[in-house]
């Protein structure tokens, strides 16, 4: 065993001397990281060192200056609690330094509790277990895709190192099945199985036979020592050629490299206690002071970057050259370079009766046919979602046809949700998901997440009130938009018409910062009668008057499918100067000036009455101490739409007989 | 192929041949219930039409004069789209009548779009896809731990029919394993593998090899053809014996028995055309006039009604005759008839630091002694979530350990929460699930539909906002306590300390309509310097004083940790009569008297602000147009949670000076 005593004759140690003590080099940081916060966890990222370091010291392909080449091979750490294992790694490479990791869950470090995108060389922020593999899946599906519609250029792996509780979390295991049903042959997945959790060993929870699951879900399954080089390489260089997924199952030992504490559940979240790290350093042979991190560790892990460099060069020039065609670098701009040209819109005939969500899937077809980078389809519900005309023109991406544009996602929402952040922060394509709103419950950790990571993705939520009628209460939306609007950075538009449906949809794919969730009705309603043009300039508000009304006495504050019903009340009530605001999305209109949203909605004067198909919580900050919400703060029920907007009260002359009681009441 | 022509010689016919009749009749049911409503699904009823027929008539074990029999077979209806399947049962079965099947999918029917559990025979809302499954695993746990620990007198099947829609949901493929992992030999699921979905055949999005991969999880495995009805007995009467949960595989065809759509999706979710309904009917030998039902169908479909009645008899004499016992008695009665004794509340000491997480532990160890029916336990989080001492009490329920009282769930909340609503469903046990707040986005879905279906669960969610520190954004909730609210008919509860917590742990148990979420802090609160009863008070009317200050200046609205801190703050602010509001429920508070909480939250006259630390949306409600909510509307950071305290501005300087600022600006 080599120690830091005789690290001056590094160059003369055998390969496999070097490869260990860098790696006793990398746990030694991990150990000093974990310590020095008194916070994290120590045990996970030991056990899956092996793997990574032979993964980046031997596999990854990336560009050493460039951490967001487009086509470097992805690493994502589902297992996010082992964040000081990436760490560690970066630091070797260069994009972080010790001081960061000295850092380590402070504030305003690069060395987050679990890691964050922002950070170079991470994929993904991830820690909820279980959306890494996701996203994961969604990473080999946009390169799958790109490889076969732009170029042969785009050409990389997607790595992930997953843990016990990524495995049992079910979005891991519906992603799987996606995963082995479009053979995507480029993901490969280790799964560091060291056979303890937080609450103890696995099988108090599990008895899974992991490798017969995946192989059900059409995956190359292979078992190994994870702790043995040889085996993982072998592993690696098999996963590469198979033609399906691959599931890697390394068996290792938590806290593997400990003095004493190797297997131990305890060392899962928790530092190493100091006497154990003085004799855990002392057997790997490193020096007591922490972070050591010798040059010659740091050149041995860098020893492939210049043939790294070279690749990079090569790749380049290749693109260069294939730029040189006109047509190439149009695909290539458009997608790679997510550059966006102006689109042309559809037209609605205003005052028709159109659904939102029909409008959508207009909007859908026309983007589709100008932009090829725009990607997706529907959780099973595709007639119901209006995505089924791209499904059929574009076909569904699958082993057979890797140019098809659609994805058939089947019942699998969160699934569906984490591969979009997946796609979405790989670039070079825009993704689309549609499900009911209801159902959008099913994939709100991804929803988050993908809000955390300001993942470009537009969610396509499709019945969006008590007007789904007969599916009754458990397919009704009551509670769904408000609790849309509380995730922080995700956009909830929700249209009034089919041209603000088009309108949302543009400022979806225009803005880059933030998912978009569009919330579009079953049923039919009216095309506001005016132009195009105001309606894109109104949604670009977030908010707007549709009524060109002038000091009202009474403002109508609307979503949705009820803004029709608020112009119907405005027409009832033409006693009173009637202004109805169209809300179509609360986070952009809050990021208006002060002067734009005081005149729109001022404080004081005018009775402000809400009217929106769910819950009234929330409104209270726009109507005020005097105003009224209209709305369902209960479940539905199971009728045709329009009984249940009798019941409920969202007809004009109901809505109209409730403003005048309170107007009455305020008097 | 008998016709309804012959039905005066009923009698007379062979038994297959009154079987297929009466299955005929089932169909012509379900043709004319879609048709009617001109709604609903026509396709998937006619597939699963041969095995849950068989099972009603031959296997199923009910009373058939009482629905909620104890010791009954459960049948989940996982397939929630196939209601019109269940409702011509249970019409036969005498539950429902032709008068609900003409009004199915109307208003105040009892035929709504999906079953809901209201409905005599129906034992879950199902619909969302999925969960009926889970639930089902629920049901399964109850049932074998009861048998376990009350008596083997309960002793009963749960089945499940679930379609291809089910098995893609990912909460399937979560909760099969965990009833795998525990053995559930007496859950039997019969898989209709039609094949067909709304958007088109499965193998769109599906090719997973559903035999492998439940093997895999440990269950009995069998595939049959789904309209052999020898096959489907043969198959079930094995699934009784094994020693493992049964999956049976019916292979089957999306609207068999019609006259030409065999096998068309796009009966999935339509009524069949007109003329296909004639042409049907003359197949079935039915006559064409809608809801045909005749008596000799429903004596067929009752003649094991009398056997079924001796054997509730039997059962009954046998429970009267163990109550004797008085143990058992009592056994019985907190189990089974959910009776309630007094329960010894813990004893905290005031003015010490506690988090309100270890107070959680405390009080479930104090109820968990007096109460044999508290199960339950936390997805891999034991140790943070405080279930480590109930654990190693009462022991993991396991294949060898039928009396364990702990459910090691494992990083699978959702799978963990639909389980949670199953076994409230089946009664006698009240189940827990501890994990962390932020992630009860996870099983939100699950939550929803335990608050539709009046389940009585509790769910300890911990590590409730940007106090969690360290493990950084994706770890903190920012918007879930607020989400949680937006929930109908749940109650969400933030204590302000740990008499707070026992507290509301005490009304979850009581009140039995609302599944209940408490959330509670990972960091040490001091105990408020106030009696226990003084507190259960508060607790019970939703929100109450603290401070017992009257006319008060200034009203600080806080929940958990920010109670603490609205104390300190309104010590520093004794220039003004500030009175600190504890308001650990909305929920409950909404329900008090109007005088009541008009006294302790005027809407005039003092100053109201609100602090919690998540979003400020929805507290507008209570502050009214001048005050002031002090909140946060970003993610968090990671980083140690003093540190962030003081960037994010709760500490009680800063919360005085916005305050102060705030007020001055009123001025």
């Amino acid at each position: 065993m080599r120690s830091y005593l005789d690290i001056d004759t590094f160059s003369e140690w055998t390969n496999e001397e070097q490869n260990q003590f860098a790696l006793s080099v990398t746990k030694g940081l991990i150990i000093d990281m974990v310590r020095k916060a008194n916070s994290g966890h120590s045990g996970g990222p030991m056990s899956s060192a092996d793997f990574s370091q032979i993964l980046f010291t031997e596999y990854l392909n990336f560009d050493p200056s460039d951490p967001e080449w487009f086509n470097r091979d992805r690493f994502v750490l589902s297992a996010g609690h082992e964040s000081a294992l990436i760490y560690a790694i970066l630091t070797q490479l260069g994009w972080l330094n010790i001081d960061d990791l000295q850092k380590f869950r402070q504030l305003n470090s690069r060395t987050p509790g679990h890691p964050e995108v922002e950070i170079p060389g991470v994929e993904a922020t991830t820690g909820p277990l279980g959306q890494g593999f996701g996203m994961a899946v969604g990473m080999a599906t946009a390169e799958s895709m790109l490889r076969a519609s732009v170029s042969e250029l785009i050409d990389h792996f997607t790595y992930v190192v997953a843990g016990d509780g990524d495995f049992q979390e079910p979005v891991v295991l519906g992603a799987a099945s996606m995963a082995g049903h479009w053979g995507l042959s480029k993901l490969i997945v280790f799964y560091d199985s060291n056979n303890a959790q937080i609450s103890g060993k696995v099988d108090r929870s599990d008895s899974t036979n992991y490798a017969q699951v995946f192989e059900g879900f059409g995956w190359h399954v292979q078992e190994i020592d994870g702790h043995n080089h040889e085996e993982i390489r072998e592993a690696l260089e098999k996963a590469q050629v198979v033609d399906r997924p691959s599931l890697i199952i390394g068996k290792t030992i938590m806290a593997m490299g400990s003095a004493t504490m190797e297997g131990d559940y305890e060392t899962h979240g928790a530092p190493l206690p100091l006497d154990e790290i003085a004799k855990t350093k002392e057997k790997l042979g490193l020096p007591s002071e922490p972070f050591y991190l010798p040059n010659e560790v740091i050149s041995h892990f860098q020893n492939r970057f210049n043939s790294l460099k070279e690749k990079v060069i090569d790749w380049n020039e290749s693109v260069s050259e294939s730029c040189k065609d006109k047509n190439f670098k149009l695909l290539w701009n458009n997608t790679v370079k997510e550059e966006l040209d102006n689109i042309d819109l559809p037209v609605f005939e205003r005052g028709a009766s159109i659904a939102t969500r029909k409008a959508f899937g207009t909007t859908l077809d026309e983007f589709a046919k100008q932009l090829p980078s725009l990607v997706g389809g529907s959780a099973d519900l595709e007639p119901s979602n209006y995505t089924g005309n791209f499904a059929s023109t574009y076909g569904d991406f699958s082993k057979d046809n890797r140019l098809g544009r659609n994805l058939a996602f089947g019942v699998r929402e969160f699934p569906m949700a984490a591969a979009m952040n997946g796609i979405a922060l790989h670039g070079g394509l825009i993704p689309f998901g549609g499900t009911f709103l209801v159902f959008a419950d099913y994939e709100r950790p991804a929803l988050r997440l993908g809000a955390i990571q300001n993942c470009r993705v537009i969610h396509e939520f499709t019945h969006d009130s008590f007007w789904v009628g007969e599916d009754g209460p458990t397919h009704q939306p009551i509670e769904h938009a408000m609790a849309l609007r509380a995730i922080p950075n995700l956009n909830v538009f929700r249209p009034a018409d089919a041209q603000e449906t088009t309108a949302c949809f543009k400022m979806s794919i225009e803005q880059k910062s933030s998912p978009n969730a569009l919330l579009l009705t079953r049923q039919g309603v009216k095309v506001l009668d005016q132009s195009m043009e105001k309606t894109i300039d109104g949604v670009s508000k977030g908010a707007y008057d549709v009524t060109n009304c002038d000091n009202p006495e009474l403002i109508l504050l609307a979503t949705g499918s009820e803004v029709g019903l608020a112009m119907e009340v405005s027409q009832l009530m033409q006693d009173k100067k009637v202004r109805v605001v169209s809300m179509p999305c609360w986070e952009i209109y809050e990021k208006q000036p002060e002067d734009y949203k005081s005149l729109l909605i001022p404080k004081r004067g005018a009775m402000k009455v809400s009217i929106e198909a769910g819950i009234t919580m929330g409104w209270d900050k726009y109507i005020g101490s005097n105003g009224l919400s209209i709305g369902l703060d209960h479940y539905g029920a199971s009728a045709p739409g329009k009984d249940l907007a009798e019941e409920f009260g969202f007809t004009a002359t109901k809505v109209e007989a409730k403003i005048r009681e309170h107007l009455n009441k305020l008097l």
